[in-house]
């Protein structure tokens, strides 16, 4: 195809949509992205930033472990090349911790631990003590895991650098909902997060919207300010996570609900984050609670994302569950490969659509 | 003083000024509300809205519950007047209930109860079984108080059709805060809530600001509806009400601290409200949360309001506490009856500013 001639339609403005387009517009191609609320109407918007694949993993999900890696890998570049561009992506330095408070929780984390090591991943395992010097305030940790190479991006100025890239690069954005591919012509990219199921029909069961309620929150004057460290914990079996922001902001996240396309706030979502973050960090008592929100993940079948074509010049570049702001980059470059003819990084096979067809048969 | 060429001024656009306002300009005065941001910019706009004198009652506080009911006795007429004006007062017909899960709690309520009939007040005692036919999805009550004659006013409605009649009435709003009563010439009304203090020095010491965060849920398809009836309760020694509003909303509220002129709302006062209100009606769970604030009441020394004239023509309508929307006609009737020469409702005489004057002797 000619990038001169030839127009790349991105169906989606969050962190994969803008990913692509950027990286699309930047080797020359002319795109445009169709959304009706780019950047601030999305999960990505609301999402707490973890760039986090080792304290993700888990027995069995061994292709999301070696796709988030891989595209954690390319995050530093990433990151580069949108301050090259004169933006700020946001990327922060800090690590993870994995703090546990009960039997069960040091259970978790001893086979999270062995299994990591099991995989030669570099992780330290935390006493309950050594866990509260490394984040003063932690309330009554039993045991932890140490991942300094898991980060965070403050997600909000991703975006907002991403859209501002994408736009000097000669992107262009259309406001409104995309109701069906035959409206374009040309290569497409499916990015359209937990809506990406309406649009093709190898997508419609493979993708659905998994809820999430996340809360931001600020110390005030004389709270204990947030932890160094991005915090997550297991709390009565539900997964709670602390990313500290640069400005003082804690992000608080995340409920997972089954509830279709609702997208309201619950009593029980607020209740259930904030005694978890209690627990993780009791000083959080006294912050002041500055916004709530719930959002739609993309959720897929097996964790992994779906990237790759589906139809001939369509590519999805969704399903990413909880992992949309660390799968970035890869899903950027594979899409991008795929555009020039070039071969897209190896660990990008596993998510290939094609094998929603294989289940099909 | 003659009513058309004396300018009345009322500094604080809450419900007392508001309605002081529009009683004033109706029997004739020139009036002018000061207040940088009326009718949204106070605690009456924040609160539950409970009409509630016998519920609030505790003993020792008789002069606070004769004050209340007074003023309850002047409520019909008041919402019917602001009717005739062509507005809509809010006001609602559901009674209270009060109710207890604990031992503790059944104690709380047979003092009140006792108290109650002692004074001669109307309270019918009711089994955690009656309770729940009266108002369906309640929690595990053990006992229960209904009072019928405890209402409630939906207070944003009630402050738009106070701001709308005043209007009306000739009623002039000056948007700003008056920093001095210097500024002003005629008779003044001190009815700024917690920031009254800062205007005269005989209230510097007497009116405080006490914090309280309320919330409002709505429910979601499939829901429990909101109960019939305003339910109020002690959880874990904390007052809770839900006040349910004729559009389905359910306020949820409130919390009480002494945290000066803070108007942070923090993730103990939510997590608070939220369990607090689980317990009373386990349903809201799955209720949507539409709405966190956090307000400051002004509150007395005492638990009664200062009603009264503090310096020759000044006269002080404040520190209402929990009781502003309750005792607004009452106060509104001695301001004007002042203005006019009149005498005021007998119950207000407790509410005399003249008792901070023995206690500085």
């Amino acid at each position: 195809m000619n990038t001169s001639t030839t127009t790349v339609t991105v169906v989606g403005g969050g962190v994969i949509g803008l990913s692509v387009a950027w990286r699309a517009a930047a080797r020359g191609w002319r795109v445009t992205v169709v959304d009706p609320d780019p950047v601030h109407g999305g999960a990505s918007w609301l999402a707490g930033g973890m760039l986090a694949p080792v304290t993700e993993a888990w027995p069995g999900e061994e292709a999301v472990l070696s796709l988030g890696e891989a595209s954690l890998r390319r995050w530093p570049s990433f990151a580069r090349e949108l301050v090259a561009e004169g933006t700020d992506p946001g990327l922060a330095e800090h690590g993870t911790i994995v703090v546990g408070f009960d039997s069960a929780d040091a259970g978790h984390l001893d086979i999270l631990a062995g299994y990591l090591r099991s995989l030669g991943r570099d992780v330290e395992t935390l006493t309950g003590r050594e866990a509260k010097r490394l984040a003063p305030g932690l309330g009554s940790v039993r045991s932890g895991l140490h991942v300094p190479g898991d980060l965070a991006v403050d997600n909000r100025k991703l975006l907002t650098a991403l859209s501002e890239a994408a736009t000097k690069r000669g992107v262009e954005f259309r406001r409104e909902r995309l109701e069906s591919l035959s409206e374009v012509s040309g290569p497409v990219i499916l990015a359209a997060g937990a809506w990406t199921g309406q649009l093709h029909p190898l997508l419609e069961h493979a993708v659905r919207p998994l809820k999430g309620e996340i809360l931001r929150l600020r110390p005030r004057r004389g709270c204990l300010p947030p932890p160094p460290y991005t915090v997550r914990a297991m709390v009565e079996g539900r997964p709670i996570y602390l990313v500290p922001r640069e400005d003082g902001e804690l992000v608080l996240g995340a409920t997972q609900y089954e509830a279709g396309f609702d997208q309201a706030v619950t009593a029980r979502g607020v209740r259930e984050l904030l005694e978890g973050a209690e627990r993780i960090l009791p000083g959080i008592t006294e912050y002041e609670l500055v916004e709530l929100a719930a959002g739609l993940r993309a959720a897929s079948r097996d964790a992994l994302p779906y990237i790759g074509e589906v139809s001939e010049g369509v590519y999805a570049a969704t399903g990413h569950h909880r992992n949309g702001l660390l799968m970035a980059p890869a899903t950027a470059d594979a899409v991008v490969a795929w555009l020039a003819g070039e071969a897209p990084p190896p660990e990008v096979a596993a998510a290939t659509p094609a094998r929603l067809e294989k289940e099909r048969v």
